[in-house]
């Protein structure tokens, strides 16, 4: 099935749980998408396994540090760990201080968790792209958990964490961090909020967090609970992973991991065949030598933009609507 | 030409510089696309003329007075103004402070200058493509200015006001105000860069911004000149319409003009077939069924997410590659 023998080795090392071969092919998916889909078809059975966690929190919240008591405590109970980190400032992806890259040690020293961080591509499309490829192989290597670490912000984020089973907000003790919440709609998407920190008067905050959640009525039959840490001690942390895997249960019980995945698979499906058909549009507009002269006489007036938009599109529309 | 009788009348007073008619207009091209089609057909040939400013500048730069006192100018001049506001802090947008609000009133109650608010579509393409109607109409009307009031920062922002002919950026002295110009690009766009609100020290900001200049090479042989404006007090202002009119000869002159303005429409006709084409996919693959057998081939992993997206392009990039 696989033409190049080179990656055939490549992938049947990676069966057999090479780091390297696994640390290969993620660059291979990230930068070179014909291979990467002869990669898909050769590993993609195999996945649907994993448990994906997303994490997601403002910077300075504490979350990289959380993750690794996270990724520790989930070892701790005889599981693997892959987490990919989309958090330019977070240590998992060399940003940080050199203190948070040695509190990391402990973990990036551990064989059976892998860290790999996103660059942002700058179009959100992009970085859900690769955090999904990644995640996809983490999947296929037999990673029994997987974590997403974003900065809770903005609608690229919004997207990229939507690939996540459970999500989990993190929050820190700070003044209108809760307002932030509600506005980023933070609140909508979390199923656990985290107050980190929590001896920094995190009690008020994790009040303020329980207040807004009463103002959101969800069809889930889950409220999320919040639950306070203090991710640098280790304090919170076992609770955080119970509450994890309650949730798991509950949306496993309910058939909505299910429903949850299948509708991002549809999401995706339709994502990639529109960013596809677009580079084709946009080949074929920039072949197109007919647009040179409609830009002319848009700029005489005889056409309009629209007048013109048209003139250039009915033909192709007409091929791909039939 | 148009079918509707009503409109064809509206079109008419809109013609005789009705002002009610060119509200009305605006309000039709902005809601209601197959109409507002109609009108470009009947207006359009009528555009070209007026001449685009786009300000650009940070809440609390003090823009919008900048631009009333710019827009009084150009009156005593004995030209007409349309105002397009894209900044929903703007008091044109009725955001800001009551003071502001009345500051405005003496241009507001002008009949020959009149101000329209654009309100975020969200989205950069529809953002940018409400801004080039309106402008356009108001070119229609007989506008001899538009100037286009945006908060400068992030692509969206670039996108639209890359209509201008000219682009105003304006600071106001504050800490790390230049080295944000520069990494917002806006150094890079901006045609005359002011320095609003100069007596607050504003001499320092301009000097590091004639030193950001110079590291920037440009190919148009013009050097954006830096101005110091007071604009609550008027003063700079006559200095700044005049430094617009210079710039104004020098791309006329040099061709840019026209460049420009071709270029822009070239990149339009090419948005806007993007997005009609984007429409029609989107709604195929919500009609295709197809999509649903392939979601569950997925989800069972009888096929990975690539392959299932080339299995429902394939048909539709045959019909419209040919």
């Amino acid at each position: 099935m696989i033409r190049d023998s080179n990656l055939e080795e490549l992938v049947s090392k990676f069966q057999e749980k090479d780091r390297l071969a696994l640390a290969r092919i993620i660059t291979i998916v990230e930068n070179e998408p014909e291979r990467g889909k002869e990669i898909f078809d050769a590993l993609y059975k195999n996945t649907g396994k994993a448990y994906i966690v997303g994490i997601t929190g403002s910077p300075g919240s504490g979350k990289s540090t959380l993750i690794s008591r996270l990724a520790q405590e989930m070892r701790s109970r005889g599981k693997t760990v892959g987490i990919i980190s989309i958090d330019p400032s977070s240590p998992f992806s060399g940003g940080a201080f050199l203190g948070d890259r040695v509190r990391m040690r402990e973990i990036v020293s551990d064989p059976e968790i892998f860290i790999r961080s996103v660059a942002s591509r700058g179009m959100s499309g992009g970085l859900s792209k690769a955090t999904y490829d990644i995640a996809t192989v983490f999947d296929a290597y037999g990673k029994d958990y997987i974590i997403i670490e974003t900065v809770g912000a903005g609608q690229a984020e919004v997207d990229v964490i939507k690939i996540a089973d459970t999500i989990v907000c993190v929050f820190m003790p700070g003044a209108g961090d809760s307002i932030q919440a509600q506005k980023a709609g933070i609140i909508e998407i979390g199923d656990i909020l985290v107050v980190n920190k929590a001896d920094l008067n995190g009690d008020k905050l994790a009040l303020q967090l329980e207040m807004a959640l009463d103002s959101y009525t969800r069809q889930t039959g889950w409220r999320p609970p919040v639950l306070t840490t203090i991710a640098i001690d280790g304090v919170g942390i076992k609770e955080l992973l119970e509450a994890i895997e309650e949730h798991r249960k509950h949306i496993e019980l309910a058939g909505l991991l299910e429903e949850r995945r299948r509708d991002h698979i549809e999401r995706k499906i339709k994502e990639i065949v529109e960013s596809l058909i677009q580079e084709h549009v946009y080949k074929q507009l920039n072949e197109d030598k007919g647009i040179e002269k409609l830009v002319e006489k848009v700029y005489s007036r005889e056409e309009n933009l629209y007048s013109a938009a048209d003139k250039l599109l009915k033909p192709i529309i007409k091929k791909f609507v039939g």
